[in-house]
């Protein structure tokens, strides 16, 4: 599958030495280590990792990159989910490990101003100060420049965006080794092309980030946080719908189908009704969050809810999320020796019933244990496909049901990702989602930005 | 300034006739109301109008277009601020005036597919009974392919955001004539490049835009709105910094100055005091927009604020908004003959004092009235320069101004146009505020996607 095109000289690798010296690694454990994702999708390791400390270094890896003709593919935490950040052609992988720093927190305009290599976590740790956090949160400890470049989202999404409304601003090193700025401080521009906009979620395929303005937002003074079970799944999704269409403001709703649930109070000591399940949390000012919770309960009642378990201590909470953020982990956990497939569905809210009960039939009826959990205000929602390792007739059922998740999507008038990306797995239904016509417009800008073809290639466009 | 390479010649002229009939417009009457804008900005009629009615006659002009090397430049409601739309070079203008329906209204996805010429009046207007709306309101009865294509916002950013988040998808004719879509009804995407934000901002320069699938929004349960005085325009500015630290969830939040009060108040018969002013609006539960209004209330009490009025009954809200709404009329009545240049500056929250203080002392210093008011929970504010028309002094002094406000909300972190874009006047400010890289990317974008540049050429890119 590599390509000598984009694959490293000696010529190149000696260039790279002089200019990195120990922070060039060709030993087979790092390269190994560059070669996994979270979920089953892996890759042939790269031919070297290169560990930049500025954004100088990396426009000077562009620079090689175009003399020589090797692949440029940049590497955050490694949580991808679709093997976005394998090198699959070959060349060289770029780990913003050393570039994990908060340059700049202006509380006054709610921005921060950090290195890609920096982790979700981290960041709102060095925030706790300011009263201020970082909304984006896709369960993994992701890195900010890996969450901008799949333009992922999470749990919080439904109050507070998506990656593609929280970034006001980016250094980019485009291919060649030019770097250019997008965006500003301010809270809006209509000063031309949203480059800011095309960069996030473009999957390194235009360039490398080196630097991402984020737009925070204030911690709420009170949060308040609940699990309720439900008599049936279709239940806990039509409670979603009216919720959402009452324009209750939700700061969080999840929904864990029966099975997430059992896995979950194995994994993390949780004693939830072994039930669908939504979690949900508001933010807001005290009044207001007491009025939204008691609203939301009305409303769930009407579908059945019972069970309510109310988490208003912060410890509760923290545990609750938690086990919510360790659901995958959990799920893995209930099945030894396997490892998953995760889709990503996400459809209208009108077709999410549906999506979810055709969904859940397919995989009852392929026997391959696949929980169901979501951000179910989006309108997003994972099956883990679980397959035990190196079972390939496994392996090939869940790519199946997989593909035909994307598809139903598509035909329910929704997407093929809600916010994992398409990486390795899902590029052959790009024209399906985007068309012929839209997705070789991806591929002329590709080709205009990039014209050597040695950033992240073999992904995403034609 | 007309360039030849992109006029119609008599071979297209026939094409056209052939294909349109009488919605091909060549008189000089249709032809010179596509030639103005709402402010002093004007420039030579385009050599003709047409007017399509579907999707597939808009892909017929752009293959037309193709074929004989003409110029396209889309046209919406004519209220651009910035030229736009205007066929600086020649060329065919396309106004959307025929293509203005609601195709679709789904309450449940909270979602709307528009037509490009609908206007927001009228689409508003359309979605009443279903108690949702559209939030995006520029003040000026504009189309929404308009809105999009200039990548507007108005009064209500702060809380529902600009048109780059209000927009889920497009139909778009590119260069030569292919019909693309862009984004679905899913609330979110991470499939590739996000093609919508691209185009939202394009300012008819990578393609027509002839379809909209929109954002719509619940109508809030209760609203509350109210204006409050200032002892100075730093005490009012200084009270919007610090709400909007504090978390509270406005509507709206919109700065008048002590002249823009005086010129609404004799326009639209208001009695609001002499001074600088906030103009406030809270949506949501009755509790809760009773308690924001409280809190607001205090907050503007430790800036010195007095004279609160306050309108619930929905009538008091709409007549003070229509005021609002009715003030860059206001401003032109309070000086007849003259015309005006509408700047747009958008700065960081922190630097607004700073910003709207420098530039009223600059206004100030230059002796042309220049009333200033603006959205300024978005750090974004505007002057209405005025001009005699035909004084070449007073022309050549506004401009001067607006150059100055352009550089000092780059200098201040900022961005030259917060949200009515480029069009004539700031395109050569582009690479001030891009870098000439990035600005050199957007042009090698427009040549990727219209390599024959006629779409709106001489605009946007270099």
């Amino acid at each position: 599958m590599k390509n000598p095109a984009v694959m490293l000289t000696d010529a190149a690798l000696a260039d790279l030495r002089a200019a990195f010296g120990p922070r060039l690694s060709v030993g087979h454990a790092v390269r190994d280590a560059h070669a996994q994702s979270e979920s089953l999708v892996s890759g042939p390791p790269p031919e070297a990792v290169v560990f930049p400390e500025t954004t100088a270094e990396v426009a000077e890896l562009a620079r090689l990159s175009d003399r020589h003709g090797f692949a440029l593919v940049g590497w955050g935490a490694g949580t991808s989910l679709e093997g976005h950040a394998l090198a699959v052609l070959g060349g060289v992988t770029v780990d913003f490990a050393r570039m994990d720093r908060v340059l700049e927190v202006r509380p006054e305009d709610m921005v921060a101003v950090v290195q890609p290599g920096i982790t979700r976590e981290r960041l709102n740790e060095e925030l706790r100060a300011t009263g201020l956090f970082f909304p984006v949160d896709p369960g993994a400890n992701a890195s900010l420049g890996g969450i901008a470049a799949t333009r992922a989202s999470g749990t919080a999404a439904v109050r507070y965006g998506t990656m593609r409304g929280n970034v006001l601003g980016l250094e980019v090193v485009l291919a060649g080794g030019e770097v250019i700025r997008t965006g500003t401080a301010a809270p809006k521009s209509s000063a031309g092309y949203d480059l800011t906009a095309l960069m996030v979620g473009s999957e390194g395929t235009l360039g490398l980030i080196t630097e991402l303005t984020l737009r925070l937002h204030g911690q709420p003074e009170a949060v308040s946080a609940a699990a309720c079970a439900f008599p049936a799944m279709v239940a806990a999704v039509d409670c979603v719908i009216a919720t959402i269409q009452t324009g209750l403001p939700m700061a969080r709703i999840e929904f864990l189908d029966a099975a997430t649930v059992a896995a979950v109070n194995a994994f993390s000591g949780l004693s939830l009704p072994p039930a669908p399940q939504l979690l949900v949390e508001f933010h807001g000012s005290p009044e207001g969050v007491a009025e939204q919770a008691a609203r939301f309960g009305e409303i769930a009642e009407g579908f059945g809810a019972t069970g309510f378990q109310w988490a208003k201590a912060p410890e509760d909470r923290k545990r609750l999320w938690a086990a919510r953020h360790a659901a995958y982990r959990a799920i893995l956990a209930s099945r030894p020796g396997s490892r998953a497939i995760v889709t990503d569905a996400c459809v209208p809210i009108s077709a999410l019933a549906a999506a979810v009960e055709e969904t859940a039939a397919d995989i009852a009826a392929s026997g391959l244990p696949g929980p169901i959990l979501g951000h179910v205000g989006d309108g997003n929602f994972h099956a883990i496909l679980m397959v035990r390792d190196g079972d390939a007739g496994e392996a090939a059922t869940a790519k199946a049901l997989a593909h035909r998740m994307a598809e139903r999507a598509l035909r329910l008038g929704g997407t093929i990702t809600g916010e994992h990306g398409i990486g390795l797995g899902k590029r052959g239904l790009m024209a399906a989602e985007h068309g012929a016509g839209g997705w070789a417009a991806m591929g002329r800008i590709k080709a205009a930005l990039d014209p050597k073809g040695l950033m992240n290639p073999g992904k995403l466009v034609p």
